[in-house]
C-alpha cells in the first residue's frame, strides 16, 4: 500500500509539474505581450493560447487526473498537510474546470488575447465602441460561467468566489455599507473645509529615464532582490511570476507626475514580495502563489499606503528625489512632499486615487459589475452608468471614456467579480498594521531606511503559507481574529483627520 | 481518395498548428529570459523548457506525425508546392529528430538553459572557468549529435549541414582559401600604410536614452513596420519571431561608442526584415521563416555594410546625430563619420569588426570549431588557442576571456557550426549587389532615404521564399548564377583600397 501511495504521489508531482510548466508559458507570454511585444502579433499569439490551453483544460479535467486525484483525495488521512491541500486545490479545479464546456474554455482564453489587444488601444484612443463587443462577450461568459460554476447561487456570487473563496455580496453589501457611512462625511468634510497643499509638480517635467532609476532605489528600498524579480514598462501596472525565483512587476511612467509610477513600483513591489517569500517547501507546487486577490491586495497596498505614504518612508525618500530631478525639486521641503502624497481629493483614475477616496472607486465597480452581471445594466449603458456614478459617488464629471470606463485593465482580461478584493486587502491591511505594532515600532522601523523587521512579521504570518490555506483562515491566522472594517475606517479617519487639521 | 488526402491534408494543418504554438512558446520563453527575466529564475524556465520540448520532440517524432507524413509523402505528386514542400520539410525532420534519443534531446534543451545564463554571467565576470563544464557538455552533445544523425559523415561535416543544408566542409576551405589569399595581403597593406582616420568618439558618452531614440530612427529608417516589430535590449543582441506579424530584434547599448548598437540595430534590422516579408501564402506553414543561416545573414549583412555603412546612408544619418548628441557630434563633418563606420582595424570583437578583418574572425572560429567536434583540441585548451590564432589572423594580443572566447553567444546556445554562415552569407550580399544594380540604382536609393526599391527587389527574390527552397537554390536563384566569391573579394578590394587611397 506505501508503495502504491508513492506512485500516486509521483504522478501527482509529475501533473503539477506539467501544469505549472504550462502555466509558465502562458505566462510569459501574457507578460511578454503586455510588455512591448509588437501589436501585430495579437492573432498569432491567440492561436498559440488555443493549443495551450486546450492542453492545460485536459490536463486539469482528462480521465489521468480525474482518477489520480480521486485516489488521492480517497487517502487523505495519509498525506502530509502540503500534498492534502494540494490534492484538494487541484480536485476543486478539477471538478470546477470540468463544468466549463472545453471549447468554451479555450474560446474564452482567445477571446481575452484578442480583448486586451482591442482595449488597449482602445484606450489610447479612447474608442468605447471598438471595445464595446469584447466587453459584451466577456460578460456573456462571465454569465455563463457562474451558471456553470454555481447554479444555485446569485451569479455575481458564484464570480465573487472564485477571486475570493467564501466571499459573499451579503458580506461585501455589509463591509461597502460601513465604509460609505464612515468614510463619506469625512470625505464631503475635507472636500468644504480642507485646506489643500500646494501643488509641487505643477508645471514640472520628470524624464522617464530618471524614473527608472527611481524604480530600482525603490525596489531595493522595500527589499527586493533583484536576482528574482524584474522589471518592465506596461500600460497598467501589474505583477506576475511563477515561482519565488521568478517574479516581474511592471509601472508606467507619467512625465508629468513622478508620484505616479512611484507608488505603482512600491504597490506592486508589495505583490512581489509576498511572492518572492513563500516559503520553500511549497515551491514546485501549486501552492507556491499567493492565497487570494485580497490577501495579495493587503500585502501591496500595505506597501503602497501604510508604508510608502507614511513619513518615515517619504524622509528617506526626498533625497533620492533630490538627487534625480535637482532643478525640479528645488525648494520642495520634507512637509510638502508628505502632504503631495497624501492629498485627498476626488478624482478620476482608481490606481492614483488617494486612500480615502479609493475604496469608491472600488464601490462604483462592485455595484456597476453586479448590474452587469445580474442583467439590470446592458453593456451599452456602461459608460453613461459609470459617469452617473463619479458624479454620485465623488462629484467629478468623467471628460473621456479613457479617464472614464476604459481606465482599467480587469474587464478586458474577463476578471468580473475582482475589484472587491482591493478595499477588502486595503481594510485587512489596517487590521494587521494594528497587531504588527504590538511587537514592531512600525514607524521606527520605517525610518530606519531598513524593513526587515515588517518582512520578516509578514513573512511568519501571511507570505511564507502561499496558499496552503483558505484566504479568510490565512487573515484569521495573521489577525489573530475576525475580519473587523473598523480597524480600517480608524486608521483612515485618524490619519486623514491630522492631515486636514480636524 | 480525395476526401482522404483533404482529412491528411487538415492533419498536416493540425500538427503544424501545434509545432508553431510550441515553437513560439519557448521561443518567447527564450527571447524574454534574454531580455531582462531574473536570473534566478534559470532553474525553473529549464524544468518548463523540459516538459515543452519533450512534447515537441513526441509531436515530431510520435507514430501519428510519422504515419501522417509517410501517406502524405507518398501522395506527393498531388500536393501543391507549398503542401509538397512542407511534408518534405517535417518528414526530414521526423526521420532526423527520431535519430536522436529523447532523453538527450530533452536534456540538452535544459542543458541549453543553463549554459545561456552560466555563459551571461561568466562572460560578465571574465570567468572561462565557469563556462568551460558546459562547453564540454555542449561539445560532447554535438559529437554525439553529428554520429545521430549522419554516422557516414566526417562529424563537423554533419553539424554544419544542419544551418546549411548541402554546405561542406571542402567548399568552405575552399571559400575561406580565396578570402584568405586575396584579403589578407590588403589587410597587411593597411595595416603597415594606412592612414588610420580620427577617432571622433574619443572620450565621449552617448547616453542609452539618446541611444534608445537612434534606434527607433534607424528600424524606420530601413523601413521596419513597428506593428510588427519591436527592439528590447540585452548582452548580445540577436533577433527572433514566429511569424511576419511578431518579429523581434535586440540590441545592446555601449555609451562610448554609438555606433555598435547602431551597426547592430541595422544588422538585425535586416534579419527582421526577411522574416516580415515572407509571403502571406507560407504563414501559419513550417515555411514562414528564412531558409538558412547564411541567407539570414546575407540579409542582415547586407543592411548593415552594403547599406549602412554607405555614404547615402551616413549622409543621412549624420543629422539625426547632430540632432539627439548635439555636443558628442560638434565639428565632425560627414566624412569624418564615413570614415569613422568603414575604419579598418585587426580588433578583437566578430561583430564590432570592420567589414574586411570580418571574415578572419569567422574564419577562426570555423577553424576551431573543426578541431573541437574532431577530437584534436581539447575544450580546457580553447582560451589558449582562440588567443594564438587572434595572434597568428589579426596580430592581437587577447588580454581576457570577456573579449575571447567567452564573446559569442553561439556556443552557450549549442550552435556549433552556425559561424561560417557570417562569412557566406556576406560574400552571398556582394554577390546579389552586383546584379541589384543592374536595375536598381543602389546608391541613389540608398541617397533618397527611401529604401522602398531595395525591399522591394529583395522581397522578390529572397524574402518572400521564406523556406519554399533550399538554400542554396534560392541564393541560385536571385542571383541567377553559381556562387561566386570573388564578387565579395572585388566589392571588398575596392572599397577599402578607396578608403585608403591605395
Amino acid at each position: 500500500m506505501a508503495v502504491e501511495l508513492e506512485e500516486l504521489k509521483e504522478k501527482l508531482r509529475a501533473l503539477t509539474g506539467k501544469l505549472l510548466a504550462y502555466n509558465q508559458a502562458m505566462g510569459v507570454m501574457y507578460y511578454d505581450a503586455a510588455t512591448g511585444a509588437p501589436r501585430g502579433g495579437a492573432e498569432d499569439r491567440g492561436r498559440t493560447y488555443a493549443v495551450l490551453s486546450e492542453v492545460i483544460y485536459g490536463l486539469q479535467t482528462g480521465e489521468e487526473a480525474g482518477a489520480l486525484l480521486t485516489a488521492l483525495n480517497e487517502r487523505k488521512d495519509e498525506l502530509d498537510v502540503v500534498t492534502r491541500r494540494q490534492v484538494t486545490e487541484l480536485y476543486r479545479d478539477y471538478e470546477r474546470t470540468k463544468k466549463i464546456p472545453m471549447e468554451e474554455y479555450v474560446a474564452y482564453q482567445v477571446l481575452l488575447n484578442e480583448a486586451d489587444t482591442v482595449w488597449h488601444r482602445a484606450k489610447e484612443e479612447n474608442d468605447w465602441p471598438a471595445f464595446e463587443p469584447y466587453m459584451e462577450k466577456i460578460v456573456a461568459f462571465n454569465r455563463k460561467l457562474a451558471g456553470w460554476l454555481e447554479p444555485e447561487k446569485k451569479p455575481y456570487g458564484a464570480l465573487l468566489d472564485q477571486y475570493e473563496r467564501g466571499l459573499t455580496m451579503e458580506k461585501l453589501d455589509e463591509f461597502f455599507g460601513v465604509l460609505k457611512e464612515r468614510l463619506v462625511p469625512l470625505i464631503l468634510r475635507i472636500a468644504r473645509e480642507g485646506r489643500q497643499p500646494k501643488d509641487i509638480f505643477a508645471g514640472k517635467r520628470f524624464p522617464a529615464e530618471q524614473q527608472r532609476q527611481l524604480s530600482d532605489w525603490l525596489m531595493a528600498a522595500i527589499g527586493i532582490d533583484r536576482e528574482y524579480c524584474s522589471i518592465r514598462e506596461t500600460e497598467h501596472p501589474f505583477t506576475t511570476g511563477w515561482s519565488k525565483h521568478d517574479v516581474r512587476i511592471t509601472t508606467h511612467y507619467h512625465e508629468e507626475d513622478p508620484l505616479s509610477s512611484l507608488y505603482s513600483v512600491v504597490h506592486e513591489g508589495g505583490h512581489a514580495l509576498y511572492e518572492l517569500n513563500v516559503s520553500d517547501e511549497l515551491q514546485g507546487t501549486v501552492l507556491a502563489g499567493g492565497a487570494s486577490m485580497s490577501i495579495h491586495e493587503c500585502q501591496s497596498r500595505f506597501f503602497e499606503n501604510i508604508i510608502g505614504r507614511s513619513r518615515g518612508f517619504v524622509h528617506n525618500l526626498l533625497p533620492e528625489l533630490r538627487r534625480l530631478f535637482p532643478a525640479q525639486m528645488e525648494g520642495v521641503t520634507e512637509e510638502d512632499l508628505y502632504r503631495a502624497a497624501n492629498v485627498s481629493r476626488p478624482s478620476l483614475i482608481r490606481t492614483e486615487a488617494d486612500e480615502l477616496t479609493y475604496s469608491l472607486h472600488v464601490l462604483l465597480r462592485y455595484e456597476l459589475e453586479k448590474q452587469l452581471i445580474d442583467g439590470s445594466l446592458a453593456v451599452r449603458d456602461l459608460p453613461g452608468a459609470w459617469n452617473a456614478k463619479m458624479k454620485e459617488y465623488l462629484g467629478l464629471d468623467v471628460p473621456d471614456d479613457r479617464r472614464g470606463v476604459l481606465q482599467d485593465s480587469h474587464w478586458s482580461g474577463g476578471s468580473i467579480g475582482y475589484f472587491p478584493s482591493y478595499a477588502l486587502g486595503s481594510a485587512y491591511g489596517a487590521q494587521l498594521l494594528a497587531l504588527m505594532k504590538e511587537t514592531v515600532d512600525v514607524d521606527a522601523v520605517i525610518a530606519s531606511g531598513d524593513l526587515a523587521p515588517i518582512r520578516a512579521w509578514l513573512t511568519e504570518r501571511v507570505w511564507s503559507k502561499g496558499s496552503l490555506y483558505d484566504p479568510l483562515e490565512i487573515f484569521e491566522q495573521a489577525a489573530g481574529a475576525p475580519f473587523d472594517p473598523a480597524y480600517y475606517t480608524d486608521y483612515l479617519t485618524k490619519k486623514y483627520s491630522e492631515l486636514y487639521g480636524f
